[in-house]
């Protein structure tokens, strides 16, 4: 990557940011390209194995078994047969399109190439001569196009293709796609924005184009789409969709257009829909620097986090609406906490980390990947969990596919393009020199920086263990920035085994220097289990704990506890959980092992006056928790996050 | 009212039973028609009172407003005029009709006397020849009539009119609408039943015609009304309606589907479908005394009452699908319990009663009519709510009407018809001489028991008060059977000053005697303050504690408790509330005062390790509670039922 050129003539899988910023005049940060990045830890790597190997694959036959492709193939192919499926089955294509093409990255993997190809063809061959791209309303409604956009996902679909359109072309170096995209995105500023150029004024019902026409922008230097996708964000607010009554569910709160979006105080309505346009406004941010947008981001994330957040991560409370509750309004056993809204929500922290360079944003796009994202898929990786529950009687189990299924390809798209998640670069190039570790999990860099391509080595045992070495492979001056998570109290750092200043929790550490081959940094996070409470407007929590160590959440099954019913055991303060690590238990997991006291708890009726309290305690039992992304890997039974304390 | 004739040859409204038992076979009690009971009591007969006076002539106009009056009129009158709102419109006509005819069993009222003759008039002109009527689907959508029976509620309107029908037939004498009404029954029966007999063996969406055709049935004694009563309960259970996927919240259990009614283990669905169906349910063994459905209602009501119900009676904790959620799973700011569901838990508790004879029953209906029906309805009569939250921030206001107002009629019809619930009379009558007292409230009643008219006098200041003093005004040998609720602890009881073994909760207290003109019976019911917790299950009430006082739920509202902030005062449980009785406000209540203990929370972050405990205790604050019933009549602010202990 040079600063002359955008974008190589050749795009080549090592230049391929997932979010580029080259250009972006307020990043503060830049993504390293992925195909930069080699993971070889024994925790993400292998789950994006098996994305590859099974995850990517059973999906394709998803798309083939349930009419998906059909619906592309009757079109290009003339068949006359109808579409099948529900109105936005496209996205699911163009989701799956994206983790593929992120995919070739790192391998050409010939029965994947095949498939991509095949899909390229159906997608190409179904755009209109208009450059009108969805196949619900092609042929049998195309007199429909454009006449429900509250309801019907057309924007929603362009979306999500022109984001697969970018990878693919960013990846592959083809432009075949990258042109789809293009006809798509300047048919749709033909029709929609401001109606002073005499163009549609509407507002758009389900966010996700935004930050796809930025990103366009980048890839292609076309101010237009940077507009659109301003005039998008711009034209939210003034409640032309949603009931008129407010307290409807689907009122304009629910769609983000009950306030503009620099006047909105609060994370509202549809939560995918929610961060997905926090993501595409932050992109925008990136790109003008208007400092009321970006201010408007850090208000609505600071609420999302104080008030709307589980503990996992996870966003969304309520089933109806799939949408933020009211603030504090977290139920575990009915949290909706959709994957999808924890995938939007890496991605908006990925775009706030970009603009500020603060760490807690990288902070909680890791806590989430961990805890909200990784939770929604199987360690087979053939199964999917729509909602994430921090509660289950056993009865919540994943599935292979769902008639609304955007989670699946959503969490294959994420895990595709994760190594373009590890290091960012500083903003000015050749003035800052500077090298930004986002996540740890031991890895092979090669980072462009102070005019250098810098080969950057880590070694860890992440997230099991708190140690991380860096080595550096190049000589070269350059700032090495390293997260320090909020929660890593008493971490420690050292160049080439002298210590240096204590670094501060929820920053990153700095270390300016003339860097010499095979200088070694190491990095000490402590991985204590720390036991946490909530605040106290969190009803169902009052009285309980869960508990943390490192980056996971951990929570607690019948499968590993087999002597007690969770809701009979107390975690006594005193009781200090001990690790030990099982490499057969679920794919190597560290569990926590602790005492905990069999407090059975009095039931009665469901209401009166004598019935609550305790019976006495009845001696020690022994507890197991499991990291929480593993659950629900094993027989089905009870599960908890919180237990009482 | 005699054992050879059914009903009178000239109805009149002191021969109109709510529930005309009287030839059931199967019915342990009969309730003592409306007009033999004469309400004179200073806390429901106001309401009543409001109810004719405010809230019949005030929903009237938004029957007209909206267009529910328009369109029946637009077919009589033959406009070519659409119909307008929602498809199932009609029904809240036929339940504000319902309501008037009730009314008119007190009073004759010219005003309301005309609208019931105009809507009369409408309904028997918008009938078919054939019998059918519906108005959306009459006119423009004839050729669509019956075609979904899962969600366009044609036989649900069906069934509300035929309950008004036999209401105005009751309380006027006139045929005009029973006819009508057997005319549409007629119809139906010609349409559905079993595929045997060359019918449509179909499964309705929306139960309420169930209770509907047994009082038919039992207003007319054409057999074929039960029959078809018994084939729409019994055809249900197939897995004819709902999505295939169990996980989707229109699944067959939501609509009561998914499993034959003698098989049910749990209430589940949608609320008020559910309680609709077992009531008509429990008619059905009314007459049949079919003992597995009687065990199963008793099952049913028994998962209900231990598993699914709100402190308030309150039925229905999800605002998705309006339905009854997991076990145990009973938020309070998200309660949904809908107004109607608990009129339905009140109609079915009374069928249980009249089958039983059992005080649990008369004892949860009279709970869930002043904690779960009244709160629904303002003092003034004249807003709803639809839901009804246990614990709220000051946005949940009633409104005067709904898209959907199923709920503001069906507070009027029961308040209209509600003398028909306080006494009874029991079964065999020549043989068992009983007479039932199913509610306390002032009232003069004249019960045909034993051969007699008996005259007996209530007196009393319930629910303020525990004293109830009843006084025979006809020598007659009967006995008297008193509720003693379950919560009476304690009650005393005596006859002409002497007092009686003491009665047991729960249950009715029996006194058998030649009664004498004057005879006195002195009960005492104690009203002290009950703190009542919840099972550990229900997470949201962890450490809290909920306040009763005779049948009154208490409720803390932050216009009676300006210093502090809800959820920041403890109610130690050496904390003794004082009762206080204030004429003037929110219409007259009895308010408890007491000492609560001020320890505001710790408000840190969401989660933490640090974050959750209590400051130090900083005082004593004085706290006010009102009954549950009366909030949100004032300022808007906090309302908490649970506090902290």
């Amino acid at each position: 990557m040079t600063s002359t050129a955008h974008r190589p003539e050749t795009a080549r899988p090592d230049a391929a940011p997932v979010i580029d910023t080259a250009h972006s005049p307020h990043a503060r940060l830049h993504p390293v390209a992925l195909g930069r990045v080699q993971l070889t830890d024994t925790f993400l790597e292998p789950r994006r194995k098996i994305n590859r190997d099974v995850t990517l694959p059973s999906q394709y036959r998803h798309l083939e078994d349930t009419g998906r492709l059909h619906n592309f193939r009757r079109i290009v192919d003339q068949t006359g047969e109808p579409f099948v499926g529900i109105y936005f089955n496209d996205s699911d294509v163009y989701k799956w399109l994206e983790a593929a093409a992120w995919t070739l990255a790192e391998a050409h993997d010939p029965a994947l190439d095949g498939m991509v190809a095949e899909v390229a063809r159906l997608i190409e061959g179904a755009q209109g001569e208009n450059g009108y791209l969805n196949t619900y309303y092609t042929a049998e409604r195309e007199d429909q196009r454009w006449s429900n956009l509250k309801d019907q996902h057309e924007l929603y679909c362009a979306g999500h293709f022109i984001q697969a359109a970018v990878a693919h072309s960013r990846t592959t170096g083809s432009d075949q796609l990258l042109g789809v995209a293009r006809r798509l995105a300047d048919h749709i500023d033909a029709v929609f924005g401001p109606a002073s150029q005499g163009k549609r004024e509407l507002t758009d019902g389900h966010e996700e184009i935004e930050m796809a026409l930025v990103e366009l922008y980048r890839a292609t230097h076309e101010a237009r789409y940077l507009q659109l996708a301003e005039f998008l964000i711009d034209v939210r607010g003034y409640h032309k969709l949603g009931a008129d009554d407010d307290s409807h569910v689907f009122n304009s709160a629910y769609y983000q257009d009950h306030l503009p979006i620099r006047e909105m105080p609060k994370v509202v309505g549809h939560a995918v829909r929610m961060v997905y346009l926090t993501a595409g406004a932050t992109d925008l941010y990136l790109e003008t620097g208007e400092t009321a947008l970006l201010s408007a981001m850090q208000r609505l994330w600071t609420h999302m986090t104080t008030r709307q957040m589980y503990v996992s991560g996870g966003l969304g409370a309520r089933y109806e609406g799939e949408a933020f509750g009211d603030d504090f309004e977290l139920p575990n056993a009915r949290a909706y906490t959709e994957t999808c809204a924890a995938i939007g929500s890496m991605m908006w922290n990925a775009r706030l980390l970009a603009a500020t360079g603060e760490a807690r944003y990288a902070d909680l796009l890791e806590h989430t990947l961990y805890n909200a994202v990784l939770p929604g898929w199987s360690l087979d990786g053939e199964t999917y969990f729509y909602q994430n529950p921090l509660s289950d009687e056993g009865q919540h189990r994943r599935k292979a596919w769902f008639g609304c299924a955007c989670c699946p390809p959503n969490v294959a798209r994420l895990m595709a393009s994760l190594p373009g998640y590890v290091y960012s670069t500083g903003a000015k190039r050749g003035t800052e020199r500077g090298i930004w570790v986002n996540l740890y999990a031991e890895s092979e860099a090669s980072i462009d920086v102070a005019g250098q391509s810098v080969n950057l080595s880590q070694r860890t045992r992440y997230p099991w263990d708190g140690q991380v070495e860096l080595t550096v492979g190049t000589a070269a001056n350059f700032t090495l920035h390293l997260r320090i998570p909020e929660w890593a109290t008493g971490a420690t750092l050292s160049v080439n085994g002298e210590a240096q200043p204590a670094p501060q929790p929820g920053s990153y550490a700095a270390i300016e220097r003339d860097w010499q081959v095979d200088d070694q940094v190491s990095l000490t996070l402590p991985m204590a289990v720390r036991r946490v409470r909530s605040h106290p407007r969190v009803l169902e929590n009052t009285g309980r704990v869960a508990l943390l160590r490192g980056p996971l959440l951990y929570a607690f099954e019948s499968v590993d506890n087999l002597d007690v019913a969770l809701d009979d055991v107390r975690l006594p303060s005193e009781s200090q959980p001990d690790t030990q690590e099982l490499p057969d238990l679920l794919g190597g997991v560290v569990v926590l092992k602790m005492d905990g006291q069999h407090s059975p708890q009095l039931q009665g009726d469901l209401y009166g006056e004598e019935l609550v309290g305790e019976d006495k305690e009845q001696g020690r039992v022994n507890l197991t928790a499991i990291p929480y992304y593993a659950w629900a890997n094993r027989e089905a039974g009870q599960l908890r996050v919180w237990l009482r304390e």
